[in-house]
Formats: structure tokens, sequence, C-alpha cells
């Protein structure tokens, strides 16, 4: 079951280099195959997942502490991505493909010549996988599929907090694509935070994606943006997830938001970038007495000890701001294992202080901000910074909604109603991205089938013999896909 | 018919922070607007600035030297480019709007919600104004059209090289667009470097789009991603245009070739980012001879001094290269309108030394480069910069063809066969941006209605009632536009 040891040592940088070299060749194969053939080797890929779920979840549990329901539902949603791109690549309109007749009347004022405009790979890309979602935001994880899908190699930073898991599931997913056909290098899985950094800067890596910490994925950031030739870096860095419950929908059940809420707050030990961190609540609603009557679950432990030791410092230190106080749970370490906590604080002090009191705290803590006045959830809210998510706790009657939605919706990527932003769903609407710091690049996505935009790129073909013009742009149509055509969308 | 001298000096940064300030405030009003009021706004814009025709181009004409046919061309396309923004808008597709319906029984292993998600518009955005089109890159150009259709305000600087076009062109704009019912600030023009780079630093200002050189854009291309928080930033800089002439195409036609180079060179006096700065063809063949004997353009002036004087430096470099001749033409500044060149080096050469070789002279000069074998094209292709375009003068039975294309689609964002690349056409197809340095955001246009996209961001509702959702994406689709719903495209 275990991977051999040899593979989870650091990878040494003229490998790194052997790599890139690889997969560059890999990528230009890989960009030419057909869309049958990729969607293919993706459904290999979630097979050979499939086909080892024993081994990988064994392994997963014993380097992340994360509980097997968990890490099954998890590898389950992983392959379910794999193959839902193999089909997003069949459906065809990611190509955006678009067809200019010539028209000597154009309106232009000059004639407009034969243009047909595709998305096509964007060449070899560098993956830095999570540490909080071992299957789904790691190895085989969204951001591989969707670069795989759009025709490009990849090469992946395997986190250190599962590096046996990474080294198998590399080596799972590295059999089935060349199984299925795809060119030799196309994925390869690399250890060790030199060898990332080194490939972050290596001319011939086109882009590259990051599900981390702020701190982390700036600094990553800053490289791909600094290079002599920049890159797009797709960075999914943090969130506090901010939560509005209205008065009407406070008074009418309390107990029950309570309950949610602590549920989402506590849920993977409280390590998911989607945890609701703070919770506007009616000042004396019941609310809040259900929140200090929960019992909160027992402490777990976290991912491993950076994780565990950053959690730790985030809480104390909002937790010794002077406007909070304990709701309930142990606000300091009392243990290795770190137990959940609920702070609470005033809508007036985060109006105040919104840098120091809307923080991400990585793990099962949360910060309840109780207020006098609903107008006190719009001021609030347009002082936040970016997110991924924000939810309003409501009645559709509450006038506060529609002065509110508006302002969420330029704040977060993803804006929910009565419903918890944890359980991120893989589908075609999907969006898990928002302005900064929630990702640092505000138009993308990392989750749904949007993902695999921030791996293509568009190519022009101006007045192309029918012949040699891609299968996608062809007068015919071979591949039966949506198309503009002359602006008309044919679907 | 001249704007007041009080709009032409530099714009003090307390009035750019107080224009922001508007600007936010009427984005947010903007962003609500219906895409019919939208839509109205930029029509009225068109045709105030057909209105003042007359006055525009003789302003323009005496600002940038350019002539009257050429200037009156580009503002019928600026203004064709401002009502094709507003078709784009009643078109609907620009929203990507998708809608997942909930499905208890969504494979992925967990319920599926209520979720839709469409495109928004990203705030404030700065847009650099460009110096070589005073109409169709500058103040009313494709920057501000497709931005402002995104449903964003402009904060614009204007070019130095034509202040008072800018302002009288700002002038009719703002005017237009409040007499449309536009919120008040929509669009403002400020003058100065400093205002700018003021203004790209401003929190507020969520995008920033530039046309212009490769040092400039640089310069602020690092600004915007290294502001606490970094914004995209859409930088078209600098393309050299390789352009590819097979055996059989230049004995077939080196007459007629050499005489379309020539013309695409030397159109505008060189000053256009799509111009062929090098032209491949096979050693000895007719193409050669035919280009020595043309007859080239007369001197003209240069836009301003500035251009006038990079141009010469850049042709003195090359033309300076050990490996370098003059074809035709002067190579050194003889006059403050400097004379058209051709200069001739050796495939041999360029491979070994690209970087001094294939670089861009922005002006009326270009490189021709002689080739022994078929199979360098492609050895000079792999070794190219990222390109705005690339060109192929050939014949479909060219076996070489086949094997340059794939190359040339990776290089460049637009790829051209016996056509040239020069005069770009408004299309929903084209594709006016490449890999770096031709652009900074390789996945970006900014000419072409998929332009827009840049200055929009995606928002996913979650649960929303239905009449608390963007009309787009309520389930009775109000609007009529093309939706993908559960998976399945509807235009």
């Amino acid at each position: 079951m275990t991977a051999p040891a040899s593979t989870v040592i650091d990878t040494p940088i003229a490998e790194v280099d052997a790599f890139i070299g690889v997969a560059e060749a890999a990528s230009t194969a890989w960009r030419a195959a057909t869309i049958a053939e990729r969607g293919e080797a993706l459904r290999a890929v979630a097979d050979g997942l499939d086909a080892r779920a024993d081994d990988l979840v064994a392994l997963a549990g014993s380097e992340t502490h994360l509980a097997e329901g968990r890490l099954r539902g998890e590898l389950k949603r992983t392959t379910f991505q794999l193959r839902l791109f193999a089909d997003v690549l069949a459906e065809g309109s990611w190509l955006d493909a678009r067809i200019d007749h010539p028209d000597a009347d154009y309106p232009m004022g000059a004639p407009r010549p034969d243009i047909r405009r595709q998305l096509e790979g964007i060449g070899t890309v560098l993956v830095f996988a999570a540490s909080n979602f071992p299957f789904a935001f790691s190895v085989a994880g969204g951001d591989t599929a969707s670069a795989l899908a759009a025709g490009n190699a990849v090469v992946l930073e395997a986190h250190p907090g599962h590096p046996q898991l990474s080294a198998l599931t590399g080596e799972i997913a590295a059999a089935a694509l060349s199984a299925a056909g795809a060119p030799t290098g196309i994925f390869t899985v690399i250890h060790g935070k030199d060898a990332g950094v080194h490939a972050l800067r290596h001319p011939s890596i086109r882009a590259a994606a990051f599900t981390g910490s702020i701190a982390g994925g700036r600094a990553l950031f800053d490289i791909a943006t600094s290079r002599p030739e920049p890159i797009p870096f797709y960075g999914e860095l943090g969130s506090v997830n901010p939560a509005f419950v209205t008065r009407s929908a406070a008074a009418a059940r309390g107990a029950e938001i309570a309950e949610q809420f602590v549920a989402s707050v506590a849920g993977s030990a409280g390590q998911l970038c989607t945890k609701p961190g703070v919770l506007f609540v009616p000042t004396g609603s019941g609310v809040v007495d259900a929140l200090a009557a929960t019992v909160l679950p027992a402490p777990a432990p976290l991912l491993n000890d950076g994780i565990a030791s950053g959690f730790r410092r985030s809480l104390e230190r909002t937790a010794q701001h002077a406007d909070v106080a304990v709701l309930t749970g142990s606000p300091v370490a009392e243990s290795a294992d770190p137990a959940p906590a609920l702070l609470r604080t005033t809508a007036a002090a985060v109006i105040a202080d919104p840098e120091a009191l809307v923080s991400e705290m990585f793990g099962p803590a949360a910060l309840v901000v109780e207020y006098d006045d609903e107008a006190e959830l719009v001021t609030a809210a347009r002082l936040l910074e970016g997110q991924l998510t924000a939810t309003l706790i409501a009645d559709e009657s509450d006038a506060i909604a529609a002065e509110l939605l508006p302002v969420l919706a330029t704040k977060a990527g993803r804006v929910l109603w009565n419903q918890w932003p944890t359980g991120v769903s893989v589908t075609w609407a999907q969006q898990h991205g928002g302005p900064y710091p929630a990702t640092t690049a505000v138009g993308t996505t990392s989750v749904g089938t949007a993902a695999i935009t921030r791996f293509l790129r568009p190519v022009a073909y101006q007045n192309l013999p029918d012949a040699l013009l891609p299968a996608a742009l062809r007068e015919a149509n071979p591949l039966g896909i949506p198309r503009r055509v002359d602006g008309v969308l044919r679907a």
C-alpha cells in the first residue's frame, strides 16, 4: 500500500528541470489529442483512483487525521469531478468557438475577413496542492483535472502534509494516463518547497494554481508576476465567509440557526476555506443564548502541527482583542488537539476595527457579532475584504435583504440564502473564488466546470483553408459543438 | 472647436481622488442599471462622436499627424465598436448565465443546491489611452467601450500625444452618457502620468487596461500586481508580428507578396501594433529583389517626438547588428520625419541571436530574413516571444504549413494565412492579444466582443428566492438570453 520512500524526498532541482522539459513536449502532443482521447484519459484516472479507494483512504487518514467517512466522500467527489470534466470536454462549449465569415460590406468601414477563434491549452501548468482536501484539492484534484482537460501538461508540487498519499495518487494517475495513451510526462508530482519555487520560475511553466494561506499564496503570486515573462497565478488564499442573520430570522428560528452554524463551523475541525468565520446576529436574540448553550464537538486533531499552531495563534490574537469575549469553548491551547471555540463581539467593534476582527481563524472557531441595528450589517459588509462566500440568513420580507445582497455580491464570489457555505458542490454554475484575498484572479473559479477556462488562451485563425483549421472551427462542425457563427450562438 | 486649456493641464492628485470617489458610487448605480439602459448610453456616445466628427478629425490630425482618411475611418470604427457593444449587451451571452437546479441525487455524493451564476461588473476601471489610435484605442476606444458595457465606471488617463482631442472626446462622451441617464461621474478623463500612477494605486480601482510600449506597460503592470490588493492589469505591449513566406509562395507570386508586405509595413507610417516587422523569405527568391526595387513611401511625420526618437533608436540598433545589412531605404535619421527602411539578415543569424534581431521597431521599418531551408522557419518560430499575430504566406500543398501552424498558434493570438496582420477587424471572433510581451494577460483580447470579459467577475447565488435574483438568473428568463440550465446550453 505504501509508496516507496524514495518518492517522498525533496525532488532535486535537476530532476524538476528534466520533468518540465518532458512536460513541454507532452503538452504539445496533448493539445493536439482529440477531445475524446483527453476525456478517456480523465475517466481512466478516475477509474484508477476508485479501484484503489481503500488504500488511498487509509493512507489519507493516517497522514491527515480526517475521518474515514469524510475522506471517502471526498474521493467520490474527486473522481466525479474528473469524469465531469470529460463530459465538459465532449459538450464542447468550453472551446468558445466563434466563426465570422467574410463580409465585404461590414459596417465597420472595412471588409471583414474570415476569422475563427477558439480556446486552446496554455502549455505546462504548475499546481500547488492544498493541505485540507488531500483528494479534491490535491494531486488529482480540481486544478489538475481542469488543467489536463484543457490540454495541458501538469507538474504538481505535493503538499508536505500528505506526502505518501501524494506519491501514491501521483503513481496511480500517471499510470492511468499512460495506459489511456496520454503522452509520457503529461503529469508529474514533485516534492519540496524549493522544487516548487524553482518550477514556478521556469520559463516553460505557463500558469500556476494554488490553494492555501494568504501569506504563502501571496509570496508565490509575487514570484509569478515578477518573472521576466509573468504568468497567470490562480491562487485561492483565504476567506472569513461572513454570515448575516436578520432580526426576523433570528426571532423565528434562533436555535436552528445556532445548530446549523456550529455544524458548519466545526465540520472537518473547521479546516475548510468556506467555513463561516463570522456570524452577525441581533443583540439579545435567542441565537446567542443557543450558541452559548451549544455542546461543542470534542477537541480533534488538526491536519498537521503547522495548521494547529497557526490556528492557535489566530484564535488567541482575536480572543485577546479588547472588544472580544469568549462565548463558549476554549480560546487558548489546552492540548495538541485544539478545542472548538466561539468568541463574541459587537458590530460597532467590527466597524471600528474590521481588519483585526474579520480575520481568518483556520480551525474550529468563529466570531459571533451582535448588532443593534440592521443598518450596521450594510456598514460592516462594505468594510469587508474579498470573500469566497457571504451568507444571508433571512426572510424574503426583510427589507434589509435587498439592500445587503448587492453589497455582498461585490464582496464574495458566492452569495447564499438560508444555506451554509461549507460543502462546495461541483457543478456547472459553481463559483469558488472572489475578490482578493479570496483569490488572486478575481474573474476565475477553482471549483465547477468554469475552472477549465483558467488554463486556456484564445487563438484566432484568419483566412485559413478549412483543412488546416482546428476541428472545432471547420465549416462543417465535425465535433458537433455549440458555436457562435456571425454573431449568432448555435447550441 | 478647441477644448479649454484648463482641461489639459495635469490633473491634481486631490481631483483624481475625488473623481474616483464619485466613480465608485457611479459604478454601483451603473451595475444595477438594465442592459437596455447601458446599451442606450453606449449608442448615445457613438451618436455624440459622429455628430462632432469634423471637429474631432481636424483636432486629431493637428495633434497626431495622421491623415484625414485614416482618422475618419478610425472614428467610424470607434463608433461602430460602441454600438456593437450595445448589441452584445442585448444578446446577453456575455453574462455566461448558468442555472443548476437542486438535485437530491446528484452523483457527486451530496445533494446539489440551487446555484445560479452570472458575470457582473468588476467596479471602477482605469484605462491608459494609446498614442497611435487617437480614437479607437483612446478616450472612447475599445477599453472604455467594453468596460462601460460591462457595468463599470471608467477613469481614463489621456495620452499626452493628443491632449486636446482627449479632452474634447471626454467632454462629448460624458455629456452623451449624462444625457442618456448614466450616473454622474461614470466616465472621467484625467491627464498626466502622476495622476495615472496615483489612480492605479487607489484601492477603489479594480482593474486597469493599457496599450503601449513594453517598458511602460511592464512598469504599470508591476505597480498593479504589487498593490496590497493586486488587480488585473490588461496590457497590450509590443509585438513584432513575424510573417513567413514558403518557397512555393515566393516562387509563384514574389512581386505581389513584396508589394503587399510594404503596404502593410508602411501604412500609418508603421505605427501599428500589428505591423509585420519581420518577413522570412527564401534565399535568392524574387521577393527580395522585388523588395529591393520597391519605391518606399516618402518620409512622413510620426505621431510625436517621443515615437520618432524611439523609432530611430530601435532602427539604428537593429541596423548596427553585425549580421544586418540595408535592403532598401535609410537606416539612419536624415530628418525629423524618418524615412522608411527595410533591413536584411539571414535565418541563421536570427536563430543565433533572436532577442536582438526579432525586436519591435515602432515605425516604418522591417527586417527581411532569408532562409535556406524551410525547416529553419520552425526553428525560428520556436524561439519567438509572444506575439499579437503571426502570418503564413503559403500554398495549401506546402508540407511546412501543417508543421508551422501549431507552433505559431502557441506564439501568437492571431494566425493569418495569405493575408496581412494590419487592419484589425472588430468582430465576434477577433483576438487581439497573445503571450507576453504581446499582452500581460494571455487569456484576453482588447479588440472584439470578447474584450468585455476582462471587466467582469463571476458571482454565484445559492438558494436565493426568485424575486431577489438578478434578472438574468430568474427562472422565467425575463431577459430572453442564452443560458446554461442544468448543464445544457439553451441559446
